[in-house]
């Protein structure tokens, strides 16, 4: 808006948040507009101190707390056999959130996606290569059922290949409660194809 | 998350954010958490400046930069005799996206809605009703077209109408480039009961 050039800067510098409708950046802005500068400060306080009191684990790359241990590679508790390899720390959040898995995991921080310029040494995947040793019994790809990730996946089996150990992806099929009817053709293909001993 | 308590103090933080759907507020954290310290730091100082550099105009409450005047109430280049009374300033920059408004503007703020306790006082009713005096002829009630508008609406036209004030409102019908067959039945209601001379 011309004549309002704080009130512009606040909105663009919302604007590069990801996940946030354009039309959503004003009620936003609003939003903040309308706290006290004591409430302004604070959300800065808080987001600037717990921002830099995490850090990426530097053996399975999710986040944990600068001064104390990794949660998982640390733990005493998990099963050091077996690592699952994850996109993202929302996703390892997901399949901690089953209570199944006890294992340690691998946060690859994204996908393989040469035209971004996200390649094998933007994924760290040395680090995932240089883990599976002789401790390490299996390796499970839970990464999302997309092209990208398929991709990668098919990149991190072919590059395990050499050492010694089981890759494992995620079962594919029919989501739990859903009927035959309204699933669509690719996922009822997949859950023919891959059908399993009752 | 267990175990990670500054992770978690982030993400409460990020959830009071409006119009931020639960299940992106990980992806907001996850990119706060990949900007550098500085970059963070960018961002809470444009957040707090902006924010502290804006205030409500003293008389129409629109948004002008603090040390100079209002956009509208002090420019010489608007039309004094008409009011258009707004929910935000949201609604405000629509209405000025169009160019055909030159009046002044009333931003109420919200609407009456008793149950959350905003009634007349809260959206300082007061304030424009005192506006309305020898130069104003005509007011323009731009609101939103849901129930609590409509409420909101109808009380401030009964509000001015011991003023001898032109009380007007938007057009209802159909939008444009709408065709009749996918229009909802209670806008096509509107635009047959409140039809124009062709």
């Amino acid at each position: 808006m011309d004549g309002l050039p704080s009130l512009n800067r606040l909105i663009r510098q919302l604007q590069r948040l990801p996940y946030l409708a354009s039309k959503n950046v004003y009620r936003v802005s609003q939003y903040f507009l309308e706290l006290s500068t004591a409430q302004r400060e604070e959300f800065c306080r808080i987001l600037l101190e717990s921002c830099q009191s995490l850090r990426p684990c530097p053996i399975c790359c999710a986040w944990s707390e600068v001064g104390s241990g990794c949660l998982f590679c640390d733990a005493s508790t998990r099963d050091r056999s077996i690592i699952c390899v994850v996109e993202s720390w929302y996703d390892l959040q997901a399949i901690e959130h089953t209570g199944v898995y006890k294992g340690l995991y691998h946060v690859l921080g994204g996908v393989l996606s040469p035209l971004d310029g996200i390649g094998p040494n933007e994924l760290l995947l040395d680090k995932l290569q240089s883990r599976v040793g002789s401790t390490v019994k299996e390796v499970v790809l839970a990464l999302n059922q997309t092209p990208e990730s398929d991709a990668t996946a098919a990149f991190i089996a072919r590059l395990l290949k050499v050492s010694d150990v089981l890759v494992t992806c995620l079962a594919r099929g029919l989501p739990v409660g859903a009927s035959l009817e309204y699933s669509d053709r690719l996922t009822l293909n997949k859950a023919l194809l891959e059908r399993r001993m009752f």
